[in-house]
């Protein structure tokens, strides 16, 4: 037995308009640079899309990313050391301004050379994050996520891993709950939940793709059930997974008692998961929790902190055994069946590859 | 002083009939796929003729390998687990039978389509091994070594080792004694062993090459020696190496005391040397130690194995800082002169590129 | 910001013109093979311009360097066994004599074929300094630095490390003393040194590229302070950096007292930096300190050793870091800026470039 040669050539085909590791980066689109607490006065290295970058804060407290490559001997910035806001090249002493100007070059005594300096980057600091543009031009679109991160009425922790997989398979895994009931049936995969009916709103112009799964009644897993003090009662779990971004993919967790159902609290449990491509296979995985109720309680933030992140392991596990499997199997073998729960999937991945090839183009 | 550049030319054009590193593997083979231990109810993976497979045994005890990659999303099967004689992908579920086909997709509650499967490999147990067949036909050969394997009057034990290095090196180390001087000197390579007479039988069609050294009157070393009972004693080491297929070779040791040359005893001590590629420089070595004397005692059987064992690891650390070297050497700078002491290996390696080249063009 | 188009095109097309980490070895040259204590009767390894040797000495201490890779079947020879003069490859026995012709062939008892042999380098034992010549033809030209080398008059010490960097980047760094007052803040580069005046011999025929630099008055760096006895009094800093060879780079320093300026003592303290590449982006950085007073005292040697070698190990570690930088930048993206400072680096390198592609074509 084995797949039948037409549907593998199919596969093979319909693969092509699909975005995987070999896909260029978008770079048109704010992603997550680091958590506002990963930038300060210690110059700090990070590569973003490919591109070896240095982080700093100036004086006032401003984020700064500047290319680390000084344009004089290639030395890394981040190897070097802040005067005020500038940052001094620790092999010959270029100063650069927190634009990236040069402005001092040591040797040549009061005769700064115009016209020289590092690709300084956009940053915009939201809440617990700081975003950052790649792209050549003005920024053209909006933060993916909003105004509710780091407010006082959605506390919330973050976490961040190092995911040796690529970040086109990290949203696969979002984008699709039926794999809950199997990778997590350790953690938050309940039986009930993989064949649970599910509603999509995709939207290929805009690049939005949402799932929505609604479960009724269940009981919750612990994670869920202890800090909305719904254990052992029949509750309703609904889910809304949705694909906002090449950077940004947000869960939004509504759970109620089944006898609320006719007027259910405006209780939400948020998890923003943040993917920032490293390099083609390698990836930032930067993920913010956040709920809107016990707003004051910390053992709720920390309890629902080590529930999630024991489930985001189990991801992480399995995406680096698939990335390592895909990158032994050669290219010419690799092909990938899809089902009809793989719709939301599929469409955010071809999206991704007409986006990425297009933007390539221009 | 260097090679003679006429003489380097002459072994380039020579080595290009030879198989070597570069040459394509042989799939119309039986390969060892593991030692019977291996198989049982914990999905395992390992990579045969640099394919991904994953083993495991039915209920029923049977052995199968499938191919590991599951063909939904590319996860490997072998961090999956088994229910009864299925296997059920660890990220969405899908269920493969023993065959490979696919029996169960989970988000199609009730409706799998049919045609989709993970390629199953035929598989033989015979004694203490599994083989495999890797051939895309019907196994077209019978195994490569015989019925004695495993049985009560060949007592024995296995060995294994990841070998660095090619297979093809690895054949003609076995192929070749004249090394035991050298490479073995601590242990079996008695040092009037290089230069004895030996007898060459080299089949070019059938792809046999079989040698047969005969030292006569000897010590044995003591791996011999001690359980046949001959320390001190003058004896007759008569010893066949012989290569079988691409996945044997086996080494028949006839060793008795001089004085019974006329009606020698009927004792053997066979040690079949399985490799089984994994990639081009990578090598699964198995090993089979048996004999048909002492077949009870099994401070013999330990005995013997320890010693082996040194010697094997010998060639092990051998082959692989050749291989090594051999990666740093330059192709265009590579060649090999030859002596009429490697005719077998010669003759062998010939034959290992006609097949393997004849077989990548069908 | 980020440097003008204008700029970095004109920096990459002029960079086509300098020696980088692509730019071919140069063959004929004199290079350190090791210290002479890496040459005695154990076998050793070590890789230079590409090419893997081992070394060794005879019985009547001479020195050898062979081709590492026995003719036969590549066998490392630096896992062989030396008998008197011969080494004996440690798989078949292949006894090469010193001058690495192939005299045994055990197999062949007493019959060995002539016209094999393993490619002897030609060597200089020079004090503690062993050189190599990797040229084809014979040595055109003599050893890069002088006799003094190991002289009693000349006490001193050796060092050695392993440098995971372009000897290029070694050699710009060395020619230049403008990064001494930024990499070497905390050991021998005071403020007032990066922006003093200097002078240029630049011999683009001869490949001779020769930086002096006199700071007058100043307080001298303890390392050098010290052992002249120099401490807190006013004093001249006058140091020469030449490039000699790819292989050769001197610094000299000459520091006495400014009330001795009109007299000054004939005291010099001599680093011989002597980088040998090992492959492309690897070097065998063997540095050689010496003096020429107090030449009694080992404490000096000792002070002095240790100072160096900790603002040594800043230049290793910058180097180290610009080598990984650069290897994760695409080449199109790669271009260096020079200011006139690097003068002296930037004719160094063009000597470099049209030396190797010169000695390519031939």
């Amino acid at each position: 037995m084995q797949t039948d040669k037409r549907l593998i050539d199919a596969a093979q085909r319909a693969g092509q308009h699909l975005a995987d590791r070999d896909t260029p980066f978008i770079f048109d689109c704010w992603y997550v640079a680091g958590f506002s607490e990963d930038f300060d006065r210690t110059p700090r290295s990070r590569t973003v899309l490919g591109r070896s970058l240095v982080f700093y804060r100036t004086e006032a407290g401003e984020a700064v990313a500047l290319s680390d490559r000084c344009v004089h001997r290639s030395f890394p910035l981040s190897r070097s050391r802040l005067d005020r806001d500038t940052i001094v090249c620790g092999y010959h002493g270029l100063r650069f301004d927190s634009r990236g100007q040069c402005i001092e070059v040591p040797s040549q005594a009061g005769n700064c050379p115009s016209g020289i300096g590092v690709r300084a980057y956009r940053l915009r600091e939201q809440g617990p994050l700081i975003w950052i543009w790649m792209g050549d031009g003005e920024p053209a679109v909006d933060l993916p996520i909003g105004p509710w991160l780091g407010s006082e009425q959605w506390p919330g922790s973050n976490q961040y891993h190092y995911l040796p997989a690529s970040y086109v398979s990290l949203h696969e895994n979002l984008l699709d709950l039926t794999h809950l009931s199997f990778l997590h049936a350790g953690t938050f995969g309940t039986p009930d939940f993989a064949a649970a009916p599910y509603s999509l709103e995709l939207d290929e112009t805009k690049g939005n793709f949402k799932l929505v799964r609604t479960v009724s009644p269940t009981r919750l897993p612990r994670v869920w059930a202890e800090p909305l003090g719904l254990t052992g009662i029949e509750s309703v779990r609904k889910t809304t997974s949705e694909f906002i971004a090449p950077s940004a993919h947000l869960v939004s967790g509504h759970f109620y008692a089944l006898s609320d159902a006719s007027n259910p609290p405006n209780t939400r449990i948020y998890t923003a998961h943040l993917p920032t491509p490293e390099t083609a296979t390698t990836t930032h995985y930067f993920i913010h929790h956040a709920r809107n109720f016990a707003t004051q309680d910390t053992h709720v933030t920390q309890f629902m902190h080590e529930q999630l992140s024991a489930a985001f392991i189990e991801d992480i596990e399995g995406l680096t055994a698939l990335e390592k499997l895909v990158s032994m199997t050669p290219p010419s073998e690799r092909f990938e069946i899809s089902f009809s729960a793989d719709r939301a999937a599929v469409a955010m991945r071809r999206w991704l590859k007409k986006t990425a090839t297009g933007a390539k183009e221009s």
